[in-house]
């Protein structure tokens, strides 16, 4: 498959924030550069919550891969699995075959953390691909849809519950657009329903939300979510699930058909197939300069690698991840050049948290921020770090609808089992 | 399920053109409205080629069922199938019970006719529902992605043919829309693939394309359509298909991955379960004002129905359902108010087929139209029918970006399978 050229080769192992990036500073260079991915598109995935709670369409969080590579001459996307590395011959093993490298990045992300909890794991819902928000979206109105006809008031109850767990950003994020959704737009399309009787119940092991944020934005995420209508449950743990139930560590339990899993994420599975060493959650351990010890010419990037900043590693957010593709990119340039580069140094441009309209949390360079203003912020980033001035157009759009009509126009059931 | 109020029942099966339009003319009354579809939103059937084409999201041609009967405070949805009515009894059969009714308005539209060909059935794709359509694309992307992979030549040639059988609108726009697709977009990314040699086939039984159109259009469609790169076989006929073959008449085959099927409609499987009167392809015989001979208080509207009316039946066309849902809703008022109510009068708008950028034709009022301004009015009516403001502004974009910058976006294949 694809026998090396005269220039040398990047193969670039997953398109999301981190590969992608890399791809970017990469093209136009005299390197051939190729960029492998299981999906045809990339994924926009802090927003993906926004399409399980029918406020975007699946498109405007997508875009897809050849609309970029198809820009540069050097950049090739190949739609393929890979289920390996081999280090050694400088190979990727491919669903197509192995695919001979000169250098690799790695930036494969991550998967859901479900602590080996099997029962928790069968009946969750998690966040990490498109299908998964389509997923749950169709099976949150379908629990409506369900509720509004049953006779049997406890199923009726368990229907309009929903478990979230986890109360990092994802969790709080979901359990807010949930809220919005359910007592903003679907109290008025189920007029025999008690919809304002619908019961969210946010989760959270540590003894306040958003762990990594100060403590004045803690507080003021658990009022404004509260505000919304959401239980939540500090220093509480799930212990299992099944279809109709979620049972706590406390020994209690909550009828709920709607269990959503936030509340651990671990390396994608291609960490486990390599034979390198590891960090908690199996991420790999990387050298300052992001590489391999052993393998100078095989970087690894984004929620994948492992790096310890001052005692700390560098958090798994997309922020990472952009940085350290641009870094492997501006890297392999310098070696081709036979230049020196300064190892990686993140810059913490901040980090944010929606809880609902026009309230927000952020931290940046020190500050604090919430509310409107914190609000504001997210959106005018989250509208500039889309691709696509069609993605930007159509999620403006769907934002105004939401904010100004309260109206959630995606609240589609399109899978036809339902 | 739901018994009977004070107020006299009408309910309605289907949600499509025909069933919207009563829905809408009944809101207000003092009727109790139920509105019964499988789906919970209501499909412009008319675009699912620009979905399966990649350039709308399937978002922007469906509406939410809820979205419009929770403005009206006489009208309700029911997410359900009907199997079946119980004429005498005055009660449709749901997957939930049985649901009586004073009125009935069945509108529950048309399924793909393959005229018992189970090879074509088995093998074939067609356009009814949402996720035809998305499955459509996610196969027509998918086969490039195989034909940029394989080395086997004669694979990739039939991964790159694809047949579309009926010259009809459907067919014609499908055509076109693909090869747009390919010629267009698809060429840019593929840059090792000789996407120009890609084969689309629109194989016609008639001696001429869009049979009811006069014959300068149709000459004028055919001109165009095979200036997009389309073969046109007129006076062909499929006998057979499978998974990489497509068989014609005369004993000739095409080495084809894809089949696309537009050649046949017939009622939906509902009709079949009625023990009434059937015209061809099991059309519902109706009485002038709509009307089941024996039951004055079921009408059968749009697809379903069949009514002569100077010795041609109508046609299986928006504009009739629309109408025809209307005509039920003012006869059943009228009925009510004790008042007479002239027979049905299909008034006829006219009918268009758009082939290409800046190509259509139209007829209207007895007059012919083609090429640009037939291709405006298209837009512009297709925008007008569109439901919300959010679906229009969404059309609004993909099509510029599509006619702009050639650039069709929704290139996803979002199946996991794939």
């Amino acid at each position: 498959m694809r026998p090396l050229k005269n220039r040398k080769r990047v193969v670039i192992v997953g398109m999301g924030f981190g590969g992608l990036n890399a791809a970017r500073e990469l093209a136009g260079s005299n390197l051939e550069v190729l960029c492998l991915d299981r999906q045809n598109y990339h994924l926009f995935q802090p927003l993906l919550y926004q399409v399980a709670t029918a406020t975007l369409d699946q498109e405007s969080i997508t875009y897809p891969l050849r609309a970029l590579t198809h820009n540069w001459d050097n950049v090739e996307f190949i739609k393929t699995e890979v289920n390996g590395v081999d280090l050694k011959t400088r190979a990727v093993q491919t669903t197509e075959g192995p695919l001979a490298y000169d250098y690799l990045i790695v930036a494969a992300g991550s998967a859901t953390n479900f602590f080996g909890n099997d029962s928790v794991q069968q009946h969750a819902f998690d966040l990490k691909k498109l299908s998964d928000a389509v997923g749950l979206r169709n099976h949150i109105l379908s629990a409506f849809e369900q509720a509004d006809k049953t006779e049997d008031e406890a199923e009726r109850r368990a229907l309009m519950t929903f478990v979230i767990v986890g109360g990092g950003p994802t969790g709080v994020e979901f359990a807010g657009a949930l809220a919005e959704l359910t007592h903003g737009v679907l109290i008025k399309d189920y007029p025999h329903l008690p919809v304002h009787e619908t019961r969210i119940v946010l989760v959270e092991g540590q003894p306040h939300l958003l762990s990594p944020y100060p403590t004045p934005l803690q507080k003021y995420a658990r009022k404004r979510i509260e505000k919304l209508g959401v239980e939540v449950r500090l220093g509480a743990m799930v212990s299992g699930a099944q279809a109709d139930k979620v049972f706590l560590k406390d020994g209690s339990e909550i009828n709920a058909r709607t269990l959503f899993w936030s509340a651990g994420v671990q390396a994608a599975p291609l960490a486990a197939t390599m034979d390198v060493p590891k960090a908690r959650a199996g991420r790999i351990l990387v050298e300052a300069n992001l590489t391999l010890k052993e393998h100078p010419e095989t970087y690894v990037i984004g929620d994948l690698a492992h790096l310890e900043v001052e005692g700390k590693s560098l958090p798994m957010l997309a922020q990472v991840a952009i940085q350290g593709g641009k870094y492997a990119a501006h890297s392999i340039l310098a070696c081709e050049a036979r230049e020196e580069i300064a190892p990686f140094d993140y810059f913490d441009k901040g980090t944010m948290a929606v809880i609902g309209r026009g309230a927000a949390v952020a931290v940046s360079s020190g500050l604090q921020f919430k509310g409107f203003l914190a609000w504001l912020m997210w959106l005018g980033i989250h509208i500039m770090f889309l691709i696509g001035a069609r993605n930007r157009l159509a999620t403006l759009i769907g934002w105004a609808f939401d904010y100004i009509f309260y109206n959630r126009q995606v609240r589609l059931i399109t899978d036809d089992d339902f």
